[in-house]
Formats: C-alpha cells, structure tokens, sequence
C-alpha cells in the first residue's frame, strides 16, 4: 500500500494486524543496561524475587518495539509517523523472553488542522498483544497527518 | 539517598535534577534503526528536508533516556520504578545531535492503594529539559510504591 493521506483514514476503521517481533531475553537485557537498568529487566533471578516473579521488559522497550511494528506496518501516514501526543500509555501485562507481538490499531478521531488546512490530525488506539491474545500495551496518541495534495473536500 | 517508601514523597516536591544525558548523532541512528526506522531519525539530509529541518531523535528514544536518567536518580522507589500508566506524553520539541538533557520531577499526588494498603500510588509530572532549558518532554504518569513496612500512619 502506498502512503496515506488524512483524506485514507475513516473513523472506526480498523487496521489490520502486520509483522510480529519475537522478544528475546538478550534483547530485553541490552535495552534494559542501556536505557532501564532495574534489577528485574536484567537477571533472571533478580525478576523472580520481584512482584513480576520473572525476567520481563522495560515498558519503554515494549513502546519502542511497539514503534517498530507501527513504522514497519503498511499503514504510513505521507511523510512519516509523527506523534504529537498521547493520552494514555499503559501496560497492563509485563511482556517476557519467547513472548511473539503484534500490534492493532483503530482510528478513533479525523479531523482537519485549524491553523494549517493542509493537515490534520488523526486519533489512533494501538493495542500491542502477545501470543495469548493478552493486550500488553495500549497507546491512545494523536499523529500529524497531511492532506492530499489538492484536495478540497473534507475528510471522512 | 536510600530507597523511597510512599511516605518520603510530598504533594508539590519538586525533585532536584540528577544526572545529564549528552544526545549523540550516533546513539540516535542506532535508535532509529532497531526501532523506529523513519528518515528524519536515520539520516542528516533526509532530516533537512523533513518538516523537522534535520536529524532528529525518535520521541521514544527521547522517552528511553528519559527513564535512563529516572532509573539514575537519586529518587528511587523501594522496589524499582513501575510506572502503572501515563495520562500524559507528548515532544512538544525535537531533540537533536549534541543536545543534553536532564530531568526536573514533580509529585502531584500521593495516595494509598484501596485494594493493597500495603503500597500506594503516587503520581508525578517528569520534564525533560535540554540545554537551553526548554522542555522536549512532557511525561504525567503514576507509579506503584511500597509503604514503608510496619508504617501505620497515613501518607502526607
């Protein structure tokens, strides 16, 4: 699919489910070192004396990872994916070495940008599930989408 | 400073900043790459001709030092930082190659878990500042905190 202009996203739509990322326990411990060094993102033994009783990810790796199935899905805005903000960011399960995630979006919200006509502004809800069918992160954020080129009418 | 316990935080305590994070061209292709693989984050030349004007940081990555300086301070919950969940994230500024961040928090609640009177909830607002003291990150969310164990009173 080619890149998708504001004028592409319907209300209530949802958009399908693409690549998947397996989550490696080495991966979860090199991001942890560089960016989260908690004891239970980066030993084993450590996880199991704490509340999550394992090894689990930081939250911000399952974000990122999250980021990485939304650039790599077929579903890019024209000019790239650029998140203006979110109101909710939550991770209700922890995500673990061997878990397998895919992501699903809904757009909740279309609407043209009042100050610059040539955009808008599209409202997404972007669910990261594991293999299970366990939601293990939910986003709610707002992305800057430009209009077509040309267009008039309003979007959808 | 030791470990924090619900009841050593106070509504409207300002955490001084702790340590600085120098944002290097380098550390943010690499981001980019692994996670969130978009031109403006990949490449100089790209970046220029974006809406950006340059090379710039994926918000994630910003949000992933973010937490790097969280887990370095010296305001560490006893247990670990476990975020519960964000109402707030947004980059109301991009970060770019040579910026240097730090992090400025506020408590803006601090209250008991009704289910689990053993640990409580506190929330706070964590500001990403750079060098020229504008913020490139605003982060409002609530973490999980154990009370001190034996702790009878009420938090402030």
């Amino acid at each position: 699919m080619s890149e998708r202009y504001l004028e592409d996203y319907a209300v209530g739509e949802v958009l399908k489910p693409t690549g998947r990322v397996r989550v490696e326990k080495a991966a979860i411990i090199a991001f942890a070192k560089e960016f989260d060094p908690q004891p239970f993102h980066l030993d084993e033994d450590a996880g199991r004396k704490s509340l999550f009783g394992g090894l689990v990810a930081s939250g911000w790796h399952t974000a990122a990872m999250t980021m990485r199935l939304v650039a790599g899905s077929e579903y890019k805005p024209a000019g790239g994916s650029i998140g203006l903000g979110f109101d909710q960011l939550r991770w209700p399960l922890p995500v673990r070495p061997g878990d397998e995630l895919h992501i699903e979006t809904e757009v909740l919200e279309v609407r043209t940008s009042k100050s610059r006509p040539d955009r808008g502004l599209v409202k997404l809800r972007t669910q990261t599930i594991n293999q299970n069918g366990e939601m293990v992160q939910e986003l709610i954020g707002t992305a800057l989408v430009p209009r077509r080129p040309g267009s008039k009418r309003e979007p959808a």
